[in-house]
């Protein structure tokens, strides 16, 4: 019988379908294609200038902005899905006619890129510790900057990892959008928890971090301030969670030492994915509270969702909303487990 | 400016991302996959019994069951994501620890395939009108003998076409899952058309349809009882709606002339995307009231729903749930009612 479970913090259900499981050996893949190209990389040095003007980088003490010589490189998308605009209004429909059933308006705000950076070959789990640093830094750096404006009601952190995952550049990069509305899916994440917490007096992710090592069945790794596990409503093969062990419902406000350890266990989480199931496709996304954060900050809790792209989204998926998974989230974490890193 | 767009059914937000649109016909692709295959198909003429006993069949009089010489099969899933069982009871924690954060429940329901025809080559797109019309009257016979199963909440009809969209047999099929729940996506359009007719005292559909005629931008085609048009919100490019003219929550009640024009208005949609685009991979679902629909008799509107499978969801679509498409919805429209059908 295939099991239907209900994911606490969205509400979503899950199949977990039993019926059609394989082993979690099975999804170990051969890497999907050859990092070498033929078309110039806007990300590589020496082709800064194929890129919109930074908006910030590390770089070396005497170099100038849009030269070489960086170790992180942030630039607006050349091909932005939110730019920014002196206002938002309401656009007019496209045929020119207006209907209640036409809202519209102005995609306002920013969409960047952070070039992880200079080596067009190495992926978060192969780039050392140090440099894992430097990219949280820029993520908290960004976010910083961007919260500044007024008109920006969400920002959202994201790594598409290999083409399939929806890299359209292979030169890695993580990608930020500052947006000017609240969207569905954060925004159904903090009323549950604040539901949860107006209800219970506490954290439902303090308790979820609590019930998970009670159950250890999830768990894959865990650092001095951080949790990984599948979630127990995973919605797809090696869905993975990392947690900040101290409530906090607010990325840009982590620790210094958070920052470090935070690079830490993301790259020991992606090496097991690389050495586990041979470098799969994956998306990568960091939720956390608004700008204004104030409602949320007792009730919600920041963290970060992986997906490797293993199984696609299809026609049942689409018209419920309802995940199909194959692999039973205690056999993914338990396989993810049993990676041992080896720094070779 | 890239544009957003709130969709007046399910309240989502999509951007048109103009600053990377393609022209129309950049889609146009060639075909994915060969269909000639080494594996014996459980679905063609003489290998009946590589499958579950069917649980119906149009076939010669004089033919037994599970033999060949049959138009239509329809047949349990062998790998079914849903299945019945006596009762839906709340399943024990995988871990055999129960928590609050661990709801799950068996998947009982029904998950079936309905085999289009005896040809393992020809999708919806070029089989006979004839046969499609046989194939819409397959949904609705095994909806109406699902729905008298009391646990049954909700029927979900669906299409995965090509490889890329899910499809894993070549032989074209449809997939009929009957749950034990109302899924969340359904749920929210019944939710919301039920507070629009509560306010307007009007089905919002019906007066989409009004909307989308005077707008004319839209429109791809239209039948004698049906309208095929791409929404105003379209989440992906060449995103289509196929919507009866007559007010009716049910699709289960359909007329005979119904399904015979249902036959044919989406037997020439497919037929637009087959020779527009290349016939791309799709998914295509029908969304219709649940078994038990009084309460949503007057407010809510049959449909089918279509997704040319051509861009993929990645990091930013899965952590807001809002959809870039990078095709505006009137241009599509446009390129797919310049098709000319010829039957060739």
């Amino acid at each position: 019988m295939p099991e239907l479970r209900c994911d606490p913090v969205t509400g979503n259900w899950v199949v977990i379908a039993t019926e059609r499981a394989r082993r979690p050996e099975s999804y170990v893949r051969q890497k999907e294609e050859s990092k070498s190209e033929n078309t110039v990389c806007p990300f590589c040095y020496g082709n800064e200038a194929l890129t919109p003007p930074e908006v910030m980088a590390y770089r070396e003490p005497d170099t100038g902005p849009n030269t070489s010589n960086w170790q992180i490189r942030v630039v607006p998308n050349k091909y932005p899905a939110f730019a920014p605009g002196a206002a938002c209004p309401p656009l007019p429909a496209a045929s020119g006619l207006t209907s209640p059933f036409c809202r519209s308006m102005g995609a306002v705000g920013f969409h960047e890129v952070i070039i992880h950076s200079p080596s067009h070959e190495k992926s978060l789990a192969l780039l050392p510790e140090e440099q894992v640093v430097l990219i949280v830094r820029a993520y908290k750096d960004r976010y910083l900057a961007l919260k500044k404006d007024g008109q920006i009601k969400y920002i959202l952190i994201i790594v598409n990892h290999g083409k399939s995952a929806g890299a359209s550049l292979a030169h890695p990069h993580s990608q930020l959008f500052a947006l000017p509305l609240l969207p569905k899916m954060p925004q159904e994440e903090l009323l549950r928890c604040a539901r949860h917490h107006q209800n219970k007096g506490s954290c439902m992710f303090c308790e979820i971090i609590e019930e998970e090592k009670k159950q250890v069945a999830r768990l894959i790794t865990e650092s001095e301030h951080f949790f990984a596990f599948c979630p127990y409503a995973s919605r797809s093969p090696f869905e993975t969670w990392i947690l900040p062990k101290r409530h906090n419902a607010s990325f840009e406000t982590i620790t210094t030492a958070e920052e470090r350890d935070l690079a830490k266990i993301l790259r020991l989480t992606l090496r097991a994915f690389y050495k586990s199931l041979g470098d799969p496709p994956y998306n990568l996304y960091l939720h956390t509270a608004p700008p204004s954060a104030e409602d949320f900050s007792q009730s919600y809790h920041w963290h970060i969702e992986l997906f490797p792209k293993i199984t696609l989204q299809a026609g049942f998926e689409m018209g419920t909303g309802i995940m199909i998974n194959v692999v039973k989230p205690e056999e993914a974490a338990g396989f993810l487990r049993g990676f041992k890193d080896r720094e070779d």
